[in-house]
């Protein structure tokens, strides 16, 4: 695992150390090389540097370099034969190149990611958005030139493991507040990128906001429809059909009910939309399981051919 | 005071025990009678049996008695020629009789207000979001039809000070969700009338979210405009000049600016809005102060023809 | 399982449920008969009434009913000739009879446990501050007489599931203090009952304090000693050596280090201690793991043969 | 004020904004010159370099320069005629020079402070300990040789606004931990440097932890005494009998009652002590107010013979 001294970089190699057909062969970290540090669940690792690692020591790699740096040794590995998860923006849909790079949103693109070379993994607050709204897109129930209103918020994970004054807990405890439209863009693009490709005529909106919480991301989003829904939930029960990692639940979601697991829990509510059928989707998932580390690995796991679910904790 | 044990109650008690021109006649709890309990700030308060007090020992009473009970105190306080600030929602547009009684915002109601036996002071949520928009109704700056989405988070103080489970702290820390669509009604009864008072034709969605934090609400509210503004803070900078307690900004607010101060903090944004001009509204208060409390005070002062900002932190 | 609906019930539910050798026969919560509540780890369980089970449905009963109730339902399974573990408190040292029921420190009684018919499950307290003190206790290195301090300070859910306005968030966040003399009393029975056990002439003091975390137990112990010790970890290393949910450890406990594992981490400073050679063990553990439903766990594996670590989260 | 974009510098800087008697002459902090900044309260400052400031330009100088950079500063203020309370630890007793500079603790020195030129402002931990076992040390209560074990907990603002990733939301919070027995000397001398001063034979240890609070320091500080007292709250009402920021209570303190407030309060219960009678004592303050700033406030009040309590929050 490239970048491996993050948050999700972290979350990452203690799932990889507690799974059941892969090994850890390294874990690198520039800023941190030669220390050993406790990975959540107990377990420990100690960061060498990305410059000493032979890539085509490991049968697949995991880039949770920092955005702008991962693409360099995502193609590296690439060149060494060596198959590839990036965690970084670098090659996700709205953001770079992406060609023959799936967009690793799993259940979406479940056969693509089986046989692919490298996948681009994707955002939290995209995955949160998107995996709510598929079923919409492809059944093209919104209205169409319909604004769709994403209003997010995030735990200060999200934010990595940084030294910002920002994120101090002094600053974040008993505090809340909406935040920057410059990093909004990001997940943004992402986010209409693959509705382009849905070919859906929305305009999205997106607000993040900071929470104070380590982790989770709970999205609140409303919908213009194209026609009301004879079943509120039938969308997604049946897009979603067998699916082990979304859950469609009648009760409205709560972060602590996904911390921790590799899942997205989605509900909706029909709310006003007095001259068009409106609804809310509230989509919440853990931003380094299935927002991050979590989907990384059920990514890998398809690549490399094992249970999709191995190793995950849903 | 009547009602005074729960936390606006306490607050209210706190703020008057600390005010240059008032003092406490009683404060009553019949749940609590006979108790002495430390208020913020400081101070203590014994609370009396809600049935042992003279109305007519104050010369004008707050009450926080249960929405539902406070109406029937309210009307024996006016028969007894006693001027009232009643927090309960019992009194307010949307929800009661309010013949006479003026709806508590008082930036947009204050002539009436000084004028007033008995003023409905608003509820937090309504507070927060229609100081936002008033300039907006009243400017008639909202498209005609338009959906406004008002997602709001309330700490927990908000809920008041009731034993319920999913408000222990063990549910809360670490946690995020929205909640009853049930709870939303009386909220948005008040806003929807204040909407219609103002002849806006639009269609108000209002989804609140409980926020692991003990006092605070932050509003983000998407609005679509009639036309698109050529100076973005103008509308609620030239509304509100002047105003003390009401703080326009180019930076996007924080509930830490504005918790334990009587203000409500505003922001705005241009957003996507690709077909229609649209704007986010940030809007933040403390949900027991300008929310609660402090409103109440603010408007008793201009009831009793006291300085208006009197015994208020801004 | 008898007496399911707390926090500790609902988390040993979830380990029995994700548990390979064991199955849930039944969950009895007679407050919350009926309703099917989801449980830590994404699992879900329906409550019955306490009697309405059979209790020999079951080979193995674990009751986590009230102090005070739990006794006489332990009796009826042994009176059914089912094996029992208790985590309430009737039947520890210091508090019940307890012939022949061995005090389920698993580390310290394993050979009693495994061949007992019932085992009184320690309390989370004890449990932090036993293991931590046990090598002390054995070794004769405690001074003869000396007082042994042991401040500790536990998440909340150690106060269980019960709606206590002072448990709310609002009255938590932000705060931290020291409670009872009076529920200190029950851990301090329990700790000084082992401690005679051992024959150690020492007067336990133990403060216990309410801190703004949902789980876990630091207790922070000062001990003066018989004689110096030549190498400050040694009694434990050498006591514990080999035990899989023991971490002696250089570095001072977090208490995010073992939340959500079944493990007590232990470490050890020389402090001042001019006249007598002193000395601070730092133990942690998570109050419904190793505190309560883990060690629970822990023990009915040792009971029913099967290996002492599976289903536990080390 | 010098050294004022820190936790204690701000609250300082807003006490002075509205304190009725004083007014900010300038407020320096090299690595934020320029920069404008929002103050708790509400007000807001610029800050200016340190060396662009005429130190003569101000009656009293108040220092939050970092440890080891102040002395220098405070000495050239001296040299240009200007008093100042110093919030470092430079020239604390246990730490730096002292002499005729008073030790700010000061309802223990205020004669000495009145007349100063120059204060040493307290540490935040020690003004916690030493104000609640200063009547023991003056009334020779505490046993000859004892023990006397200080276990304190603070709030994250004690260890200052600065980009430390253990500081960080992500790691703070749901965690509890003791620390730095490196950091713990400064404090620990300082608190040995008075106990010599009162003659006391006594052994002090020190225990920090570190909470998931913002703000509030409580220590629980157990003391073998010479002889039982009488009545066990006698010490403290006596000596500080008319203290307006000292609050002796019967019920155990909690961090929410005295944060915001320039107030120590205490409160003593008796505890096992077989064969020692011994106490323990509970002492909570703001490490900010009573910890730093409000304290630094009080002295200057007094320096400059002003009302004591101006612009304090009591």
């Amino acid at each position: 695992m490239l970048g491996a001294s993050g948050y999700a970089g972290r979350e990452l190699c203690s799932l990889i150390q507690r799974h059941d057909g892969l090994s850890l062969a390294f874990a690198t970290a520039n800023s941190q090389r030669g220390e050993t540090v406790e990975l959540p669940r107990g377990g420990r690792v100690t960061f060498v540097g990305t410059n000493e690692v032979r890539l085509d020591a490991a049968a697949l790699v995991f880039s949770a370099l920092p955005h702008g740096t991962s693409a360099e040794w995502v193609a590296r590995a690439r060149a060494a034969g060596v198959r590839v998860v990036d965690l970084s923006a670098d090659l996700r849909i709205g953001n770079g190149a992406s060609d023959g790079i799936p967009y690793g949103l799993t259940e979406l693109r479940r056969e693509q990611i089986r046989s692919a070379e490298c996948v681009a993994n994707p955002g939290c607050y995209p995955t949160s958005a998107l995996l709510a709204l598929a079923p919409l897109f492809e059944q093209g129930l919104i209205a169409s030139g319909a604004q769709v209103n994403i209003s997010a918020a995030s735990g200060v994970t999200g934010a990595g493991l940084s030294p910002r004054l920002d994120l101090l807990f002094g600053e974040v405890t008993e505090n809340f507040r909406a935040y920057g439209v410059e990093n909004a863009h990001r997940h943004l693009n992402e986010m209409r990128a693959l509705t382009t490709e849905y070919g859906a005529d929305v305009d999205l909106l997106f607000t993040p906001h900071l929470l104070p919480v380590a982790r989770g991301i709970l999205s609140t989003i409303t919908v213009p429809l194209a026609r009301p829904l004879t079943d509120l939930l039938d969308p997604w029960r049946t897009r979603y059909a067998g699916e082990r990692f979304i859950e469609i639940e009648q009760a409205l979601p709560e972060l602590r009910q996904v911390t921790h697991r590799n899942v997205v829990r989605i509900a909706v509510r029909q709310v006003g939309g007095v001259r068009t059928p409106t609804i809310q989707l509230f989509s919440a998932i853990d931003n380094l399981m299935k927002g991050a580390a979590g989907q990384a690995l059920q990514n890998a796991n398809l690549m490399l051919g094992l249970p999709e679910a191995t190793g995950l904790p849903a």
